[in-house]
C-alpha cells in the first residue's frame, strides 16, 4: 500500500523547539497528510550548523525537542519516517556531485540566501551557507520525494532543485525524480508583539511546550491595539495581536470578538483570557502526549534510529544509481 | 609495525593516463617513500568531476588507467592503500562539515582557484570547483595524514586545510590530525614542445603506458634548438627540450651531451636516440608490470575495493569523532 503514495519530504532545522508558528504554518498540515502520502521527516541538524556551529549544544538539545515536538503534535511514529540528517551520508554525497551543477553566481543572487544573510548579519558567507540550497537539494531528492510543502519565500529554492535535477537527467540519463512544490495555503503567524518573525530571543513566541500558565502569561502580554485605554473605550481589532491569533485558533468566534471589542462590549482582559482557553485546550492533548515522549527518551531515540536505517536504505540506493549515471564506480 | 609509521596522503586525479611529469613531479617519490611510510593513495575521481562533469566516460577508464599506472611504477599494493574518493562517504561528509568553517572570500582569493578558474576559462565558477580546497582538506584529514607531498604551487592549499583543523580544533576540541606539508624538490618536467603544461590534448607528453615505438616518435619531434640547421652548427642545449630530459633522466651522461652538442659532436638525431633508448630502458620493467595488471584487471579492482574498504573504516572513525565532538549524534 504504502509504496503506491506519493511521498513527501518535510523537515525542521534543529535550533529550538517548536512555536506556534511552526505549529499552524506547517506541523498541522503534516498531522493532517500523513496517512495519505509518505511522510518523511527530517531533523536538520546538518543545517543547522550553516548559522549556529557556534552551538553544538543547543543543536544537540533540539535534536529530542523537534522530535518531541512533532510527535506531540500527532504525527505517528508508524507512519511516518522521522530521520536525522547528519545519519545520512547519501545526503553530503548528493551534496558534492550536486555542487558541480550549480554557479556560484545563482547561489549569490538566490533570493533567500541574500534575504538570510542580511538577516544573520554575516559580513562574510560562509562556503557551507552559500551552498544551502544545494544541500538543501540533496535533502529532497535523496529519497525521490514527490513533494515537498512549501511557503512562497521557498519557491526558488525549489526551483533550483528542480533545475538540478534535469541538469543531471538531461546529463547523464534519467535518474533524479523531479519534485514539485506543494504550495501551503497556510497562515503566516507573527510574534505576539506583532513583529513577523517570532522567536527566544524575541520573546514573542508560544512554544509547543509551554504549561498553560506559561501560555497565559504570555497571552496576557500580548500587544492590542494601543489606543485602546479603557474597557469603555471601543477597540480596533485589525491593530491588534490578540484578535490575529483569535483569527487563527478560534476561527469559529473571530466576527463576534471582532464586532464586541469595535463595540466595547468585551475587555482586552477577558478576550485575552478567551484565547489562551482555546489555546490550552488545543495543547492539552499534545502535552499528554509529550508528557509520555518526554519519560520514555529511549523510545523517541529507536524512532530516530529506526527511521535514519529507513531514509539510509532509499539514499544509498539514490547514490548508487547516481554514481552509475555517472560512471563513477569500479 | 606499520602503525608506528607516520601516513602519507597523496594521489591522482582520475583525468585520464599518467605521463613523466606524474612520474617525476609524484610517482617516483611515492615509491621511494612507500616503505618508510604508510601511504594512502587517492584515485580523485569525484575531483576529476569538478571540471570533466561532462566527460564521466573518461574518468571511470582513468580509474583503471591511474591505478595501473601507479601499480606499475613499482606501488605495491601489500604496503600501499590505493582507494577510490567515491566510494569513502566520509570525504563528502567532511567536506560538509569544513564547509561551515571557511567563507567564500577565502576561497575566491586563493591563489591556486584564482589559477585554475582562468586556466580551464570558466565565465562562472561552479559552487563545487570553488570548494575544491575545502574537499581537498577532507581527503587529506579523513584518514589523520600526517603528512601530503606538495608542490610549491600546492602550499595555499595545505595552508587552508592546516587553518580549517585548528578551526575546528578550537572550537570543539582537540579532534583532527595537523597535517604538514613534505614540499618535495622533484624537478617540474615540461612538455616536449616546451609548454609547462603537458597533456593528451596539447600531445606533447610521454605515457608511462607510451610503447617504446612511441616513446621513440615522440622524442624524434622534441623542441630542439631551432637555430642548429645542420649537424655541423654547434647547438644550444640550454634552449632544447632533449636536454632537459637528458638532465632529469639521463642525469650522468649529461654534461657530456651539452659539451657534445655545443662542440657539433653529436647531432640531434643521436642525441634523440640515447634520449629514447634511455626512456625506453627505464620504462620497460614498468611495462611488465603493466602487462600483468592489464590481463588481471580483476586483480586491479580488489586492490581499489579493499584499499576503499580500510580507508572507509578510518573515515568512518573520524566522522564518528568529528560529529561526537561537534555533539551532532544522538
Ligand atoms: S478586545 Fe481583544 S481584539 Fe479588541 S483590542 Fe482587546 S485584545 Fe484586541
Ligand atoms: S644535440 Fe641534443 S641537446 Fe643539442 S640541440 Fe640536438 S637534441 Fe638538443
Amino acid at each position: 500500500m504504502s509504496e503506491t503514495k506519493k511521498r513527501i519530504l518535510t523537515g525542521d532545522r534543529t535550533t529550538g523547539k517548536l512555536h506556534l508558528g511552526h505549529y499552524v504554518g506547517s506541523l498541522q498540515n503534516r498531522v493532517r497528510l500523513q496517512h495519505d502520502y509518505d511522510t518523511f521527516i527530517l531533523l536538520a541538524d546538518v543545517q543547522a550548523l550553516t548559522t549556529h556551529f557556534e552551538n553544538p549544544g543547543l543543536i544537540h538539545n533540539s535534536i529530542y525537542d523537534v522530535a518531541i515536538d512533532n510527535l506531540s503534535v500527532g504525527l505517528d511514529p508508524e507512519h511516518v519516517t522521522l530521520f536525522l540528517q547528519s545519519q545520512i551520508s547519501a545526503i553530503a554525497e548528493l551534496t558534492v556531485f550536486y555542487s558541480m551543477l550549480v554557479s556560484v553566481n545563482v547561489l549569490r543572487h538566490n533570493p533567500t540566501i541574500k534575504t538570510e544573510a542580511k538577516q544573520y548579519g554575516y559580513d562574510d558567507l560562509t562556503y557551507g551557507f552559500l551552498g544551502y540550497p544545494v544541500s538543501q537539494s540533496a535533502d529532497i531528492t535523496f529519497c525521490n520525494a514527490d513533494l515537498v510543502p512549501v511557503g512562497e519565500d521557498q519557491l526558488p529554492h525549489m526551483e533550483l532543485t528542480r533545475k538540478i535535477v534535469r541538469r543531471f537527467n538531461d546529463m547523464y540519463g534519467e535518474t533524479l525524480k523531479e519534485p514539485q512544490a506543494m504550495l501551503s495555503d497556510c497562515p503566516r503567524l507573527a510574534g505576539l508583539d506583532g513583529n513577523s518573525k517570532m522567536g527566544k530571543s524575541l520573546g514573542n513566541a508560544i512554544y509547543l511546550s509551554d504549561a498553560p500558565q506559561v501560555v497565559t502569561e504570555k497571552v496576557r502580554s500580548a500587544i492590542t491595539d494601543t489606543n485602546r485605554i479603557s474597557v469603555k473605550t471601543p477597540g480596533n481589532p485589525d491593530v491588534c495581536m490578540v484578535s490575529q491569533y483569535h483569527k487563527v485558533f478560534n476561527s469559529e468566534d473571530y466576527d463576534n470578538i471582532c464586532s464586541m471589542c469595535r463595540s466595547a462590549s468585551i475587555g482586552c482582559v477577558a478576550c485575552k483570557k478567551q484565547l489562551s482557553e482555546k489555546l490550552n485546550t488545543m495543547l492539552d492533548p499534545f502535552r499528554e502526549k509529550r508528557a509520555y515522549y518526554e519519560a520514555h527518551r529511549d523510545e523517541v531515540r529507536d524512532i530516530i534510529v529506526s527511521g535514519s536505517e529507513k531514509a539510509n536504505k532509499v539514499g544509498d540506493e539514490t547514490v548508487k544509481k547516481v554514481k552509475d549515471a555517472m560512471s563513477i564506480s569500479l
